[in-house]
């Protein structure tokens, strides 16, 4: 683990205007929308993030409630749609992270919201229409809790069930508490080694599975480490590279275990799965009412 | 449903010489074990179950306790063992039905439970000795939350893991509610159609998946409909096709969802999870002892 | 436990006109109402419930989903807000029943949906306004879990708080499978001995605590014996003496621990605590918005 | 919140000798146990703890299992059966905090552990005998979800149940994340305004309840103005006030709400309050094996 450790291309690019790279920030019903482009491979060495894109959306730390929750959730349902691939197949959603580990629960508990049809695509033809789309959802568990690498168990899933796109869901990490449970991240270059609460050790990218995969996160947790980093800085003069090499010795292995989370980590998980399955089941099956969706959800 | 639905091997043969079913009874540690060989067609026909061996191991439905428990654990880690098939590769554990509906959760909970250690013979063949073996686990969850059928998303884990055996995990119904809790099946016959608390639809057997499977399973439920028949035939002459006939006019679709549980089911459930996590590690690795399994699950 | 055992008042009145008893029932928003007011001694001796109002909302059960849930939560609403008595002092909520047993934790699970503001009437008096009421709750768990008898508990509080009413919540049981989870119940009659999943063994009555006590319920389980013996009954013409002298004989002592719940029960309890709590709310602050209240909640 | 915040006494007195305070310690199974008498009114005002007895008992930070777990329930449970004062009554164990809140959640699941005999001791005093004392428990909830002050609802059940003794179980927060889920506190001075997770307002002590008060409590979280500052202080020359004053500064208010936890703080909370209620069984019913006491807590 690096000192500096984010999970947000965003907080990489932060009041720079770097080469290879291209940002957009603009505000819509409240929330702020912060589009990066990694656009060249320069870029990408520079930012440490693949090519591609990525959408961050913020609400203010401040307000919460239903109504903003619902606001992020049906923007990001739009952000969503402009990134899916078209073509044949259904959307096959994975949920990342270990269910018993509370910060890092995020994908297990989006993929308990999420509105699955792929079986009566194929069962009950009769039952769906135009107004829905095939998903289908998985929530594959981690390697110290399955023996198998994350990548390898989707991979087999993909090879049966054909997707057209895979959309990852996962807990981030943040290097600014103020962005815990508050940005969403959603880009279409999958999810790297090394990132996630959970640390992924191997690549879920369109190279690895061979279909375009879409990674949605939300920052569940900020380390220990960034943390005192952080706070050093603000009161030092020191050059970077000595804070950088001063945290690592003094937070080294032994602060890797530690997290820095909101106290209500439970509440803030349980509403964040609900603005990603609600964004989800918006892109997916654009033509249903929220009522019909928890409706058929239930039968 | 049939009226008279029963998960239970045992409770087709009770106190009935049938053709071609041969069944051994005997007790141990207070333990009662009953043997079941379905050895021919006819004896396939008559029991409804196919061909195979199928073991029952029931405690006494007063005696409870820690104590008792680990007695059975124990018994059924033999058992296990007697009939795991040797050869190269590791086992994989199957967690089937839905974590979310308590009398349905018995497999994800037992998966959550069993020490896998494929990753570690693949990745730190050093941290590895020969009184372990390597294990791999899954609870892929139920087609409703999934859009996946079982049997599709398992097969194709066999096919990137290729495990020597697949030991299914599972929630069952029976016939007599004395036996909720109380009787553990192994088999070696995997798992049929119709069969489990979530009525599995397609099979998940050697044919199916290409490897030997067991299948492990423990009563949660009665159904309503059963009960209500057991009843009435307690009460009336009548002959059994009418009890059947009338069991099916009375109760019919609308009761269907109805089970029968008792009260404790969250406990039950709970501890019978790791009366089988318990068995299985047994079965595993034999020469590590309890205090070596469960440092191993929390490192 | 008689093997007729239920806890709602209707289920003594069907197709009946006892003396001492007056029914009416009628339909508003698809919700059927019926009212049951036991008026005199001699209908309280024969429908086996004090002398009270019993109004009871039932939905249709085969129709479901968020809107039909709304539907009965406003009536019941309505419904508290008429049977709540004036004067000064906070509104109690009890939530009784076993939070460690699903089918018995629709009390604490209500609690924890309920907006209390009784510390805020207190402390902060200038953050709250005439749109909200003073609202404390309590979920003071069971006697095998705390040792104490729950009426001592509540009246303990009671004497603290001094509170003008008591709003008790519970799990109840049902003579008829089709109310489980459909049925809401509410008398000012407050909580019976014998009643409620988990078979209160005192009295939360005006003549235990000292105050008017609201009673807030819905069946979550029938008994075993209750189905079987009314499975019986339809097929044969025995006299009901004889019913219920078999039944009991049948299905006795150890039949008891066992009752009959919806597959989905965890689904169940979690949406109807939602439909109770969201009706408390809106009786006890009727000048709120859902939204405001749930802002409030969060904070 | 100052800056420091350490709920330990002995984290106040780390490598110094204060007038007033009398500390010893040694090492008994791996354990390390901490004994501060805090004698006189000054040492009260230099360490900002009340006068009383203070055992702190720490398992070395690397060393884990059931074996540790086993071996720091046992020595902790001799060291509650010393603390505890005789007399007559039962003893009331309350469980503090918020259940919904994972690091906040150790008292109400201690209470979940604990075996509870009072009931039997008043309904059936034939089942119980001399190895048994009498115990009740009781999980009151926090102040934003009940709408009473934690000491109010406890000082009424005090009222009623004449406890000779309330032992208060709290999570804790400790200066030195090394102590984080590895050090229990046992004190004889009960609980005070601000202390705890839950941030305690009002005392809990001998003087507020009437009887003696006990407090048993384990650090699940640090706070994360305590690490930044802490760190700070490693790389820095800067005089304590000037820390102080910054870390006040630097973190004030918007970082109070969040934490410092382990990642598995779930798995954590749950094996400490297995540690906890496992020694308070054995102080309050030594003559019980572990397993006789599970049978009990079964039935």
């Amino acid at each position: 683990m690096r000192p500096i450790r984010t999970d947000l291309a965003m907080e990489h690019c932060e009041s720079d205007s770097l080469p290879g790279v291209h940002v957009a920030a603009w505000e819509e019903n409240g929330v702020s929308i912060t589009e990066v482009w990694v656009e060249t491979e320069e870029g990408a060495r520079i930012t440490e993030k693949p090519m591609g894109r990525y959408v961050t959306l913020e609400k203010p730390a401040r307000r919460d409630g239903p109504e903003v929750r619902l606001a992020v959730s049906e923007l990001l349902g739009e952000e969503i749609m402009r990134m899916l691939p078209g073509g044949e197949g259904p959307a096959l959603v994975v949920g990342l992270g270990n269910r018993q580990v509370t910060p890092d629960s995020l994908g297990p508990r989006t993929v308990d919201g999420t509105l699955v049809t792929r079986h009566l695509f194929e069962a009950l033809p009769d039952s769906v229409d135009g107004r829905m789309g095939s998903v289908c959802a998985l929530a594959p568990g981690v390697l110290g809790v399955t023996g198998v690498e994350t990548m390898e168990l989707v991979r087999s899933v993909v090879q049966t069930v054909r997707p057209r796109v895979v959309v990852c869901v996962d807990s981030l990490a943040a290097r600014s508490w103020r962005r815990v449970g508050c940005a969403v991240q959603l880009t279409d270059t999958g999810i790297q080694p090394g990132s996630g609460v959970g640390n992924h050790r191997m690549a879920l990218t369109r190279d690895t599975l061979g279909v375009p995969v879409l990674a949605l996160g939300v920052p569940t947790v900020i380390y220990a480490a960034t943390l005192a980093r952080d706070a050093f800085e603000s009161l030092s003069d020191a050059p970077e590279e000595d804070l950088d090499a001063l945290a690592e010795e003094l937070l080294g292995g032994e602060m890797s275990a530690l997290i820095v989370t909101p106290r209500e980590i439970d509440k803030l998980v349980s509403e964040v799965s609900g603005v990603l399955s609600g964004a989800l089941n918006r892109a997916f099956h654009p033509g249903l009412s929220a009522l019909e969706m928890e409706e058929m959800r239930g039968s």
